[in-house]
């Protein structure tokens, strides 16, 4: 794992977390981008050499209404950049860890990503990118 | 805000926690810290910028300790790395957002910090760290 990619935050309402988070953070989100087949939209704030993913429900069978539901808003998952999204499925498959995709899928940012089984990490939702 | 300083993470077992994160991100934690007075047992891992906090409870009165309680292992709080502490908080303040913390207290890894409300930041535990 290079470094951390992303903090993915669950939210209700995208427009009211933007605007939090730019008042938290100092800085405008620069980009939202809505990934239909995760039912998602989504705005990236940067900080650091990191961002913020604030992540919404498009609608109500989308895992993050779900998550919502049963946890509340908050932290949804911790996202680790890697150079090679196969050979880390493998290299952590091999070290006894559970993924949830253990084939590289389409994600927001132009990235390949896989998410590990939050059973397997102390029950943080973690997932790979790899830029495209 | 400048970066990540580092994500918190709520853990059981220390012990345990450090094996399966040195697995995930390919290397040892660099230390360990016990800081007494917030009930906690701390180690620190290296990756990117950032830093991934492990804690776990030294008691059962420990924040920790009722946290796991209420919601499992898992993601506990986002710190943020900021060159003055005070004056964020004023800023925080001025910009309408709780501080559970309105006056920086000591931290582990020599750290002054500060802790928003999550209720003013969409269910995340926000930390505000400054380094001594």
């Amino acid at each position: 794992m290079k470094k951390i990619e992303h903090i993915g935050i669950a939210v209700k309402d995208l427009e009211a977390a933007n605007a939090t988070y730019k008042a938290v953070l100092g800085s405008k989100h620069y980009k939202t981008e809505t990934v239909e087949s995760e039912g998602v939209s989504t705005s990236f704030f940067k900080i650091g050499d990191s961002k913020i993913e604030l992540l919404a429900a498009t609608n109500p069978e989308s895992p993050i209404a779900k998550f919502i539901e049963k946890r509340g808003e908050g932290i949804h998952h911790l996202a680790f950049a890697v150079d090679n999204i196969k050979a880390e499925i493998a290299r952590l498959e091999k070290e006894g860890f559970k993924l949830i995709n253990t084939k590289p899928k389409e994600g927001a940012d132009n990235k390949l990503v896989a998410f590990m089984h939050p059973k397997s990490s102390h029950g943080v939702l973690v997932e790979l990118c790899q830029e495209k």
